[in-house]
């Protein structure tokens, strides 16, 4: 297989993007991407999106979007993983160019959520789960977390406040990023204090609902090292699944996907869990951030939440994450989001994290989910000198 | 780049499924075609399907059918690229064990068409084009493919029952099929007798509505010589894309993206159209039939209608096409029909066709189309001995 390397990167602002379709949301990372790389034309476009046929009436969004970007022509297509379809277009990428097929190749991510109404989304959103057995009962995305949330506090004792420090966190981070939904800071009062969306998860526990694009070109490695600001390696990419309906599952609070994607990713790129400087996360809510970093290797089963709370994913801390908001405050337009964390992720490798540069980082690890973990994208990327 | 190999092949019939939910048409499919290959576990899945969300509410189909099949833990994803989603699809597992990264991969399509209304299926068809300029006309899927084929009458002064005769060879072909939808043969007056569905093309010359689900197993070729009946080679797999919105395109009467597709498969390949002994066109209607074999260079310009008229495209002539239905009659679940083209050429090399089998048949290709040619994906499977 050829390496392969993050070439460019370019996003738009996560948010209410009421004047903009999600075509020419697209348009606007895929050429912030593609400047980046100083890349005029690729030969691939794979796009991650979960439901712009619900929400916008549109497929066949790869043929779509290479129109739009003026390269009718090339080899195209839409890759959907629910809420994971971003890292599973990045993955598609990754093979793309690996295989020696393809040596520019544009991934992108886009959603155009506020369309429809906050309810629409809701049922969109269910369509991630099992709809003959678990979506006919009326639960709710949230609701499905929040069984999660509860029986973690039940099975290990933990304290809400210590899994809502999750949200803390990520506010923080996001106030340096110019890209991010709510770039505003969050006290632990405000989150707990919060109105209940699914009992226990309160509302500044959730991400948010937001349009927004994400782009980056990957290249084999060889073509990269001549930059000067040095390459990004994609040292490895993986996807895994999970059983989709909870009640089928060995373990509700081990998240399988994430624990087999990342097991193989430490595997292919030599790397264990302390090698990581950076990290970015799924935290759709603040339970599923917890639960990643136990399924990730970087906190033990049923400690993830204190390790939260005690600072460790912090700038400063023991594994700095979601250094640019994550889900909750940089947001979450659910088939971008795993092309954002992994232009997050490049940007801290290359020094251009502004405010929230971690010095020195040279191992970064990516975990986009679908679902209840039902799919998840793990990716490493790793500073080329 | 590893040499790719089908290794095994299975699929539903065509046809109006009203007691089995797509989960099921799929696992039908799946296990058929393990069971073909003799492999009980396959590392990677892709579905080619296009508007689940849509029909069924339910995304996400990669975790879940991987579920369904008893595989979760693999990597799987959801690849869409309209009609033309199944070939995207096996473009995907193609690159997948090209890369080196899988040896096992098991791609199907899956499209359950009768859980909705014929108008939502006209509604849903709609999206492969590009909604914001051509979908808020109002004009249907079938209205845009009567442009090109009243464009065609008078630009090279075909015949209509030049064209339609697209369809009496497809039906011929279906009778001896037993997963065709409609296997019944069709004389050229009851064609050009059937109603009026967008002036000029009539109800004959329109593929059906109609469930079914398609799968295949791919390997490195090296895993697959050891076969006694020969292995399939995947010897080209291309995807690529023409604009989008039919009054922007040059020559409304070129099929560029088969065009691009074929031209680069044939290069790859190493091979002319004159190498190929079987071949599998995207005939949604008989115009779509016509402009294929023009793309694909079977047939000069303007000139496709008289090679079907006169009989080329049956099975004793040129070259063979659509030998075991096609569209027309074989039917086209849309994100299915990529992979039972890939599935019928396979069969016709592995000499496993039935009283339709072409002797000696060394070389097939199929082309799989995603809107008015948008999308098209081209596959060249070889046979070796």
């Amino acid at each position: 297989m050829r390496k392969v390397a993050v070439l460019g990167v370019g996003c738009t602002k996560v948010g209410e993007h009421w004047g903009t379709s999600l075509k020419d949301l697209f348009t606007e990372a895929a050429f912030a991407a593609l400047n980046d790389a100083g890349v005029e034309k690729v030969e691939a476009l794979y796009v991650g999106n979960m439901f712009s046929g619900y929400a916008q009436q549109q497929e066949h969004l790869g043929a779509l979007l290479a129109d739009s970007i003026g390269m009718s022509g090339i080899s195209a297509a839409k890759i959907e993983g629910a809420c994971g379809s971003g890292g599973a277009a990045v993955h598609a990428g990754y093979l793309a160019v690996a295989s020696g097929m393809y040596d520019y190749v544009l991934v992108g991510g886009v959603e155009k959520m506020t369309d429809v109404s906050t309810a629409q989304v809701t049922t969109a959103l269910m369509m991630a789960e099992n709809r003959d057995y678990i979506g006919f009962t009326g639960i709710t995305f949230v609701g499905l977390n929040a069984l999660l949330h509860r029986l973690y506090t039940k099975t290990y004792g933990a304290k809400l406040e210590e899994i809502a420090a999750f949200a803390v966190n990520d506010h923080n981070n996001a106030v340096n990023n110019p890209y991010a939904q709510y770039p505003f800071p969050l006290k632990i009062e405000r989150v707990l204090e919060s109105p209940i969306v699914a009992d226990p998860i309160r509302l500044f526990e959730c991400c948010g609902v937001g349009d927004g694009a994400a782009a980056i070109v990957l290249c084999p490695l060889d073509n990269a090292k001549a930059l000067a600001k040095g390459a990004v390696e994609l040292a490895a990419s993986t996807v895994a699944t999970n059983v989709l309906s909870l009640n089928e599952r060995d373990d509700l609070l081990v998240f399988d996907a994430t624990r087999k994607a990342a097991n193989k990713a430490y595997e292919i790129a030599g790397l264990k869990p302390e090698d990581v400087d950076v990290l970015e996360v799924h935290d759709a809510f603040t339970i599923t951030g917890v639960l990643a970093l136990e399924g990730l290797g970087f906190a033990k089963k049923g400690e993830g939440a204190k390790f939260v709370s005690e600072g460790n994913i912090a700038l400063g801390g023991k594994i700095p994450t979601n250094t640019l908001g994550g889900l909750k405050a940089r947001g979450h337009p659910i088939g971008a989001t795993g092309v954002y964390q992994v232009i997050e992720v490049a940007k801290q490798l290359r020094g251009d994290a502004g405010k929230n540069q971690i010095n020195g980082a040279e191992v970064g690890l990516t975990q986009n989910v679908g679902g209840v973990d039902s799919t998840a994208a793990v990716h490493v990327l790793r500073r080329c000198r």
